[in-house]
């Protein structure tokens, strides 16, 4: 366990809403000493796909002993499960909804997940409608001030998977989509670098992407260029300036990547 | 006190201002060791009931030591008093404008309230527009070491009390408002679960509301459903959806509950 | 060094990005005490100017031993070069594109700058567009652990400087101009009160700014004032408003103070 104990949150709250203050004041109510770290609240309400690739793309930059709180929830108050995941020394708290599972390598990974059944380290009072608060809070104090995850609950193998749209690969072309758009309004698709070894036409929703480059500055401001971005990805990015804008993209537009000369 | 201190900041600053880091670095600058936990920094500009509304709804889950600077202050350079309100064991450090006399059970609690007059914990140059940095910081970061309040001025029996909205309570009917729209556009209001034994036929802006349920998964998306919500208020939400927009209601709309049958 | 070390974070990556969270992750995994601050996220996309005033007025307010990582990187990838600022007993960890130049008393300072060239601190893998979270992150890990900046690379006299809009000062008036408008709408100039001994007459972007106030709370609601802010500088503020709305005016308006009586 990290010292003081590291927990970060990471939800669908919006910034600055009075749910992460109330979060926080339950997590350092169990364990005053807890170092908070704010990741995102910018989730999209209740979006398990967009909770699942930002998990994915920076969990494994933590360090063993992180406690990750995550709220995203559609399913409060109905019968979803809460786990404790314990996941390459990390340990993740987030409703069984399968935002978690799109982490890399999880197979190998072979997490533990607990799921969270003793009311000893919940809020003595639980509201139908704020688990995060009530529940996963209090239990990242506990964890973080040295409780077992197994004494958290039964563990299981029974979790949630969530299914992310994963590219086609064939003989002439991987076909993915546009899954994220960052701040700077550059594209992130879901086709890794690993696919494209000798595939290099890229078309997005239609149109013809002229250039490759190895970074934003390769080109001129304002051409539209691929690249891998930092995450190991396809990217579609315009220099100097917001593709997403530029070319009117939103998340879920059809990207390829043909061989050069395939039909 | 806590070790390391717990400092938290409440704000109308907006996010990523210059105006908060100078905050944060001010109360670093008195106590290099001191834990910063940013609450909100949107408060809407000099909103004194937002500022109540989430006050209430946050510091009860704060454990005792806390140390809380609130800067919501319309009248800076005016000669309106700086306070320093010793609640629950926790430190509010807050501009005299009432914001924080909405916390629950304030009689109850008896809060000891000093008002800060000695220039000694404060920043050598203090300036006409920004108290925040220059008072209440530096004294942050004095208490944060351990300076008593009662170093820090005299204590005061006068202070500006804030008047909420509060809901009409009548034999047939109790009648309030729309107090705080939450990111997922649920309605907030100000009625109490406690004031809703009896009564069950909910009207917003004179529309019925057609559902009571437990939890926002209790009815078909797109439902529109009045339920209790996580700090114990009446809320108006729309399943999956957005209640603020779906029925265009903003804050202070008008919310009755009537008693079954009543006219 | 302060203990536990202060790590904060300056980005133009927006709120909540997932770039941000994996700079965190990069920081911890290399000291996993860090104590990290969120300065600001919401320089403008690859804007230069604003890191520059964002750091110039905030910087000065923190405490000696505290380590800033500031990306703004328009140029990630090309070969401009990394630096460790140390400023005043603080250091910085910066690309080399002058946006730390405008600090305060920089001469006087005689800040060593080193440019990061041992990639024993840096991750063992480096992408080509997220230099950032690849180098500056773990360098500022290492720095937090105590590491000497001599250690990081070269001391060198070769860093880019940045020229930012400077008044104009004749014997009748002072010309300059709207640097930023912050959350208020307040617009903030980069005429400094030091300049306006015997000037008086405010115009902005021509028109005449009727009255001149020690603070936001001299005049009624509504009236258009000019007063000397928080940061020592002229500004421009509707009272109880918000004066880059009710005026229309916007980041580089031409602001000038004239002799009474001048022409």
């Amino acid at each position: 366990m990290l010292e003081p104990a590291l927990v970060t949150l990471t939800t669908d709250f919006g910034e600055g809403s009075s749910y992460t203050a109330a979060l926080k004041g339950a997590i350092l109510s169990v364990n005053p000493a807890a170092r908070i770290l704010d990741l995102t609240h910018r989730i999209p309400p209740q979006d398990l796909a967009a909770a699942a690739y930002f998990l994915r793309e920076t969990l494994p930059y933590f360090p063993a002993g992180s406690i990750h709180v995550i709220v995203v929830d559609p399913g409060v108050g109905s019968d979803r499960a809460l786990l404790c995941v314990a996941w390459r020394g990390q340990f993740l708290l987030v409703p069984d909804n399968g935002c978690w599972t799109g982490l890399h390598s999880l197979a190998a990974d072979q997490p533990v997940v607990v799921r969270l059944t003793d009311r000893k380290y919940w809020s003595s009072e639980v509201s139908s409608t704020f688990h995060g608060r009530d529940i996963l809070a209090p239990v990242a104090g506990h964890l973080s001030l040295g409780v077992r995850p197994e004494l958290l609950g039964p563990v299981t193998k029974d979790w949630q998977r969530l299914t992310l749209p994963q590219p086609v690969v064939t003989a002439n072309e991987v076909r993915g989509e546009v899954i994220r758009i960052d701040s700077f309004g550059n594209l992130i698709t879901n086709i890794s670098a690993v696919a494209l070894d000798v595939f290099r036409c890229v078309t997005l929703a239609g149109h013809s992407i002229g250039r490759w480059v190895q970074t934003y500055d390769d080109a001129e401001p304002g051409a539209v260029v691929a690249l891998i971005g930092s995450s190991g990805l396809l990217e579609i990015a315009v220099v100097n300036g917001s593709a997403a804008s530029a070319l009117g993209i939103g998340v879920g537009a059809v990207v390829c990547v043909s061989k050069p000369g395939a039909p």
